[in-house]
């Protein structure tokens, strides 16, 4: 719904001298609070573009297609759907990765990328600063709330039942295909016919638009684990030749929006919920073989895995 | 303490004549229910070898150490314990995958590989009947239980907090390195100088000592989640030349005590738990590249990953 966006808008000051919140007809009416005062949802009608310079869209796929789809507008529209996201007319946006894609694209729509895709390639960006991995092996371990707030509901109504030992109904068991609290499931979107999930399509597709590299071997499992916010990515390199561990740590510590941990510190989504950054712990060589490395990454998917990024978007535009 | 080894006996109707239990001075005294009976738990003392043909062993490493070092006796020892793993004089046995180890040393000493090294191995066995994958990059997600009786207590300690929306105090913080209970640990054992885990390490060397593959490929993260019982297996295989998913399917499914789930049926730790099988779902080609196929198993840890295995080196003894 955005609201996440707005928080973010507040405490980092972006410039807003006039907020227009827009919405269906159904949420039309609402109050919501920005900056102290509150803010009156309008249903969205015709010349809505004019309203404003830049739109935060955070609609559902259908609802992004209906609106955007032929839009030719002025104001800048930064879409967290999926829909525009493998649009090669679209730029994928993360700002640290390839801000100029915007510069490069004929295009007042940017895409926002998947909320495990914008993590990773963040990692990939810096390790590729030394050299470029041969095959990337990924097993993502993603949060209820990745999957919206009636999932983040369903997983705590679920601990409920138990914590109290006792039987879960049907009605907290309809967001999920199968009970997610004190579980894992190995499933994250739609299954293709070769048995990939979308989510793990989502990962290599928009990787490798957002990296350009488009023979980026990237080999994805998306789980799904019952914690409430933090995506946390197992990640394993695999070099052509030997890489030094040295550069490539240097290169992830210097780069912009990454907090390396020090030694054998870890870092864990309880400890990310809240914070900007995409952290790395557990960097390694592997120990029987120089040509591989190790890292874990974890980053609250709510800010830099979906609003932040937005918003970092929408600071770089102004 | 041995109470699923037990349990599983009477289940399968091992051929139990006489059982005797023997515990530390502490537990002497104890009683324990086996086929309807009481059998009280003696001090382990001198010659307690003759008083039966099987010992299942099932205490701590260095009372596994004290206890069986120097041991001479005809009874047949199966120790749970990880002291013996690792010697090239004891075999370490999945039957499965290499009874013959058995029969190939002459040790009394028959080790019970790691709870994550059981499935693994047999997944890995069925596959090397179709062609030796190259890599093998493993993510595996543990289960509290993995770490005994005090650590999926303290999980189901630390949930009631978090249901509760509680602060979590500080004695219930004891066993894990941080909070597990809607969260994850990617931190298995004690770290080495190289940044490795230790439960990363035996996942690779006991493979290699099961399999007789010295050069066995396996880059493994291990990681701690807050499910009570299973321990599930993020596989990738990454092959020299294309390989053929009916061929390695059917390898799977032929192979004894692995249970292929069908099309896209999922399988997760909760519906393991209490099961026999090694479970493997999801097996698919990578979508860009024939060379590379994933899998998810799930494994009951405390069964097939740690007492049924021992159970059925006992059967294979008889």
């Amino acid at each position: 719904m955005g609201r996440t966006t707005l928080k973010i808008l507040e405490e980092r000051g972006f410039p807003v001298s006039e907020l227009a919140l827009f919405a269906s007809q159904r949420s039309a009416g609402e109050k919501i609070a920005f900056k102290g005062k509150d803010v009156e949802v309008m249903a969205i009608g015709d010349n809505w573009d004019l309203l404003a310079d830049i739109f935060f869209c955070s609609v559902d796929d259908d609802v992004a297609r209906g609106i955007l789809k032929d839009y030719k507008g002025e104001a800048w529209i930064i879409d967290k759907s999926k829909v525009f996201r493998m649009d090669p007319k679209v730029p994928l946006v993360v700002p640290e990765v390839n801000w100029d894609a915007v510069e490069r694209l004929d295009s007042k729509i940017v895409a926002n990328p998947n909320c495990t895709t914008i993590p990773f390639v963040m990692a990939m960006a810096a390790i590729r600063k030394v050299a470029r991995p041969e095959r990337t092996v990924v097993t993502s371990l993603q949060s209820a709330s990745g999957a919206g707030k009636a999932a983040l509901d369903e997983l705590r109504l679920q601990r409920e039942y138990v914590t109290a030992g006792e039987k879960m109904p049907e009605d907290a068991r309809e967001v999920f295909p199968e009970i997610l609290a004190a579980n894992l499931i190995p499933q994250i979107g739609s299954f293709s016919d070769t048995g990939e999930a979308s989510e793990e399509r989502k990962l290599r597709d928009e990787s490798r638009k957002i990296l350009g590299d488009e023979t980026l071997s990237i080999h994805a499992t998306c789980v799904r684990v019952p914690v409430e916010v933090g995506h946390s990515l197992s990640v394993t390199c695999v070099f052509q030749e030997e890489v030094g561990l040295k550069a490539i740590k240097k290169s992830i510590e210097s780069f912009p929006g990454i907090k390396m941990m020090e030694g054998d510190e870890l870092i864990t989504p309880l400890a990310v919920a809240g914070k900007d950054e995409v952290f790395c712990a557990r960097l390694r060589h592997d120990p029987v073989d120089k040509k591989v490395i190790h890292l874990w990454l974890v980053t609250d998917n709510l800010r830099k895995g979906a609003a932040l990024n937005a918003v970092q978007i929408a600071e770089s535009l102004v």
